[in-house]
């Protein structure tokens, strides 16, 4: 068992973020071999990259609004709203509230078979 | 994309539980094919049953205050934690409190290697 507070883990800076940040908070370092665990956290005015990539995005909504923007326009989202984003999903979280933004965001691990 | 308030997923009854129901926020039918999301709610007096299986829970706790009881002991959790239950690892999530605790439950899917 391994606990831990999610403000004890550090915010990191992460690609194409602008004020933005995220903590790990459970990874296979941790022995979470089948999915991550992050939290981000998004100033008001600030976005993750516009972008895509080939696994999901499973969050939960835990403080403030904002917005997901994806091909098919942009939506707005609250506390305690559940979103999934899609593999190959282009999609760009945005904080254009006044107060901070605070998100779970989990990915899954690939696994590789073993020959 | 899918999004969802988590309060229009139905709180259902959960085997081995008392004064404690799960909704399953996003689980292979939403095409979230790698882990599911669920909230668990449990009751001041209520409690998970004491089990363990082959898969980890990732925690995430929402409201409330509980403990998690495992071989090693009784630990307390508080909004914010982060806990991760190893596989095998035996488990129950209790609420000594006087009001409602809830936490994220996240759970993987089995991948089956197809010949």
């Amino acid at each position: 068992m391994k606990q831990i507070y999610y403000k004890d883990v550090k915010a990191e800076e992460a690609e194409g973020c602008v004020k933005a940040k995220m903590r790990w908070l459970l990874t296979d370092k941790d022995g979470a071999e089948n999915f991550a665990m992050r939290l981000v956290e998004i100033e008001p005015g600030g976005h993750t990259p516009w972008h895509q990539h080939d696994w999901e995005h499973e969050n939960f909504i835990l403080e403030g609004e904002g917005t997901l923007k994806t091909r098919e326009g942009e939506t707005k989202f609250k506390p305690g709203d559940v979103l999934l984003v899609e593999p190959m999903e282009k999609h760009q979280y945005r904080n254009p509230g006044e107060k901070m933004l605070k998100l779970l965001c989990l990915i899954p691990y690939k696994k590789e078979v073993k020959e």
